[in-house]
């Protein structure tokens, strides 16, 4: 039996206990927390005492008493070791497209002579859209080859490869170590955006030699919809780094208040305008949890789930196309089966309290975030997702209705 | 007597029961309001069930059953009446910096053959400092004017004058219609900085055809440390608007996930990453506050609570030098004092329970947030300044000791 086995699993998990700090929902099982993750237990105990007793009572002078102030690097030394990197390699700041058109222009300024940018067709469009802002200013220029032809696209006119660690529609991973060997070959930088990896795998950016990073905070980190992101530069570049947002918290000085920008040092200098304390204070719980846990031991455990699953449908005599790669060591912590109905499939699924997700045109995510899910729940969902597609449920006429965000 | 004449001011005061809708710190004289406002009260409620129900419990649901996905717009067409402009002018998002990189850069693409911004020194650093991060990417000129001759500094070069409505040091105001006009006659556009007016006092950017402004969040509009800032954008201008930030929120399509950039309508164009949810949700608060008392009512009362703080001052022989204007009508809803030992000063004054500010070097610098304030606290205010002057008790050493922000 199925979910005989799924509940060995369980009482065998390492990681089991995780579960119960995490308040969620009820009656569903969420595979969707590479998309949004779940609201960790001690996160509104913390952000009613920021917004209650730091703003409320202390109002102004919480910028020191309360170290507001040093939250982006705080947060960022905290992410660093999930990462690969050293903590003053890494600050949390604005949003990832904010950081990715940063880190773009800064890769640029130090490549006199060279203005191109590589990436893929098909990366996820922000990182594609940042690239275009740059060229429209007369600084870029947007190379796209498919994975499989990155390798020759990367000449001596590429300043600059910026790629998805791991593929938001596929969960396909690219060789971090292999590709930024290669950009540096030609005499590339490189910049990951580790959006889709970061708290869900080991990611070795010292390792790797990488030079640039970005993520996302409101992921697998668990810091709540829309939360700061970060960006990690390797200390070797720290001193040539200019990137145009040259903000107030960015000067080596803010609080002389001089006419003239002065950059801070390191990474300090990504930071632009006054820092979001509510939504810093959000993702640094979610941080904290995932580090606790440790993202090893989450790649591990999401490995497991997601074979798991596979072994479940596989029972059930369900032959989805996968579209992710078969081999989990290529996978980050989501798989994407392709469907030509995938939308009213998804929805036929939450209707079932099933949440996943559905990206254009075709596919039908399921992410497996390893320190809330059980094997339970895999036996449970993919159960559930046999049922719909056998019966036929998911032709039902109110799951083909789209709303604003799918 | 002072306090009996303040007690009478106050009883007559029509805004006086809108007090009761902060939550304000005890035993303390909150005069720094222009910096962080103070924390509605219906703030904490509206945190918690983003974070517990629309977070926690309906998860990536909530961006549409809760309407996550307008946030933007809906907080921005809230903010729109407060500043004389319509709903579909104004979007929520960001930070004052980054929206100032956004507006710039906008603005010089429509004026092909003009590099120049001009701006006056001394003018808040950030705005200053996003006009060089264009400058080193070859896309703008910088040029600085004082104030009386801003009009002769306006010539056919000039892309874009970039103002600061109301001085965040002195408060001087800056005749918007006059400036607005005379920019115009010399082809330039002309963004506005209302982080010092917005929510304190009437502006009205359509009557005086404004091109541009931002504004700040967490001054007069009370929605919390580092809350998101806002973008004006005159309607005129919307066809023609491009931004380099083309981040996927402000895509036509975001959720096809095309290759290639279409800017979304009008002013969604702004939107650059994911919103920060919980940090919109907290500025709406505070917006909807704001918007329910008005500005107009609140500009009459932080005038009347300013003249007479100085009243108060006066009537005990204490003769401060002003460098905000002396005409109310010419300044916003903060003055600043010059005292050689201001930072002490300052000090002094907090450890009393009166929370002012120090703005380098020089200067002490008083708001008058009109939402919260009494006459009482002017009285008890300006009694406790004239005691810290006349025993000298600022000179004590530890109130010259700096802390990280001041």
């Amino acid at each position: 039996m199925t979910i005989d086995r799924a509940r060995e699993l369980d009482a065998a998990d390492p990681l089991a206990s995780y579960r119960d700090r995490f308040a969620l929902p009820a009656e569903t099982i969420y595979l969707d927390g590479n998309s949004l993750g779940c609201l960790p237990k001690d996160t509104p105990a913390r952000i009613a005492e920021v917004v209650g007793e730091e703003w409320g009572r202390d109002l102004i002078g919480s910028w020191n008493t309360a170290d507001w102030i040093v939250m982006p690097q705080r947060i960022g030394g905290k992410i660093a070791p999930l990462i690969g990197a050293a903590p003053h390699e890494v600050i949390a700041c604005d949003s990832v497209s904010v950081n990715l058109f940063k880190l773009i222009a800064a890769a640029l300024k130090m490549q006199p002579g060279r203005k191109t940018v590589l990436s893929e067709p098909g990366n996820f469009p922000t990182d594609l859209y940042m690239i275009e802002g740059l060229e429209k200013q007369g600084l870029a220029t947007r190379r796209l080859a498919e994975r499989d032809r990155i390798m020759e696209a990367l000449d001596e006119d590429v300043a600059l490869l910026l790629l998805t660690h791991t593929h938001y529609k596929t969960g396909a991973v690219f060789d971090m170590a292999e590709l930024t060997r290669a950009a540096h070959d030609k005499g590339a930088l490189v910049l990951w955006d580790l959006s889709h990896s970061v708290g869900a795998m080991p990611v070795d950016l010292n390792g790797c030699e990488a030079d640039f990073a970005v993520g996302c905070g409101y992921k697998y980190l668990n810091g709540g919809p829309g939360a700061p992101a970060f960006a990690y530069v390797a200390e070797r570049h720290h001193a040539s780094l200019a990137q145009p947002l040259t903000g107030w918290m960015g000067h080596a000085r803010p609080f002389e208040f001089l006419d003239d920008y002065a950059p801070a040092p390191g990474t300090d200098r990504l930071l632009c305008g006054t820092p979001p304390i509510l939504a810093l204070a959000a993702l640094e719980v979610g941080v904290d949890l995932i580090a606790e846990i440790g993202v090893e031991r989450l790649f591990t455990k999401s490995q497991a789930l997601s074979e798991f699953f596979r072994e479940c449908l596989s029972e059930r005599g369900i032959a989805l196309e996968l579209v992710s790669p078969h081999d989990p060591d290529r996978r980050g912590s989501h798989l994407s089966f392709r469907h030509e109905n995938a939308y009213a499939l998804s929805q036929a699924l939450i209707a079932r309290g099933v949440v996943g997700d559905f990206r254009d045109p075709d596919i039908l995510r399921l992410g497996f975030a390893p320190a809330y899910l059980r094997f339970e729940d895999m036996a449970e969902a993919a159960r559930t997702l046999a049922d719909i597609l056998e019966t036929g449920e998911w032709k039902r006429p109110e799951y083909s209705e789209r709303s604003a965000v799918t």
